[in-house]
């Protein structure tokens, strides 16, 4: 099937909000989003946007019942670390189901992977759900490393209350 | 003990780089650290730095024999959910051995924490390693989430050959 990956902008953001609850749906946590399209436009296209976002597009003739044609997506930012420097951080990597195997997904992360490599960063990061098998099959098949289980990094997250109480001088 | 936190500066990497050292050290993987003093020059105190850093200093008297009054330190940096929106990284923090349990580490992250918060961030993350018992009872203690153990996240990581080939259109 034809489709083509571009950089996200900001007319994209309705479509990406769309994408990002179908996600959460998917990972049965769709409660927790709380992001909105507004939030999306703010943080990632003014100064300094906080992600970076790649869309994939199918023409006209494959687009969804619903109208559809923007049907995958993946948002990034930059990171680093303080071992190995410059480093890209791959947020969310979607692509709606009817749009399966079809190398959608992978021609997505390759250009997140691309752009990593283009700002001088040396590994590509994120993370995913250990109950998610179709996932982690997908990502060892291209060689990614679970540095959890390899090396026993564990995420942890401060947030709500805590965040308030540790931030108290 | 008397002690001051700051924003880091230029002037300030060459000891970052040697408490990023003494920090792989105690994590037994100082072999890994490709990173420079002149690399964290360029990558944090250029125009779009890709972290951000504070210090930890101690006034003349309680130096180190060493000579040290830069004795602890947290990079960070600004990252995005796409559930929660902004959100701050704190990739590193660290407390020289013989300064440590006076609460300059849990001062470090607050600094953190404060500056996540007042540029909109609704969560801190961070990683730390499974075997690093005291360091994930202090978070533990904090109010932190191991997100890994109660969510099931994994940290992933493409690098080397694995990204070139990714990379590839």
């Amino acid at each position: 099937m034809d489709f083509s990956i571009r950089a996200a902008n900001l007319e994209d953001c309705k479509d990406i909000s769309r994408m990002i609850l179908e996600l959460a749906e998917y990972e049965k946590v769709s409660d927790k989003v709380k992001i909105t399209q507004r939030d999306l436009e703010q943080d990632g296209f003014s100064k300094n946007p906080f992600f970076h976002g790649i869309v994939a597009e199918v023409p006209e003739q494959h687009r969804t019942k619903e109208g559809h044609s923007k049907i995958g997506y993946a948002l990034y930012f930059y990171t680093y670390s303080s071992w190995k420097g410059r480093a890209v951080y791959m947020e969310d990597l979607y692509v709606m189901p009817e749009f399966r195997g079809k190398g959608i997904g992978k021609a997505l992360m390759s250009k997140v992977a691309q752009l990593g490599l283009a700002a001088g960063c040396s590994q590509l990061d994120f993370t995913v759900l250990d109950w998610n098998k179709s996932s982690l099959d997908f990502y060892i098949s291209l060689g990614c490393l679970d540095v959890t289980a390899e090396i026993g990094y564990h995420c942890m997250r401060c947030q709500g209350e805590a965040l308030q109480h540790l931030a108290q001088p």
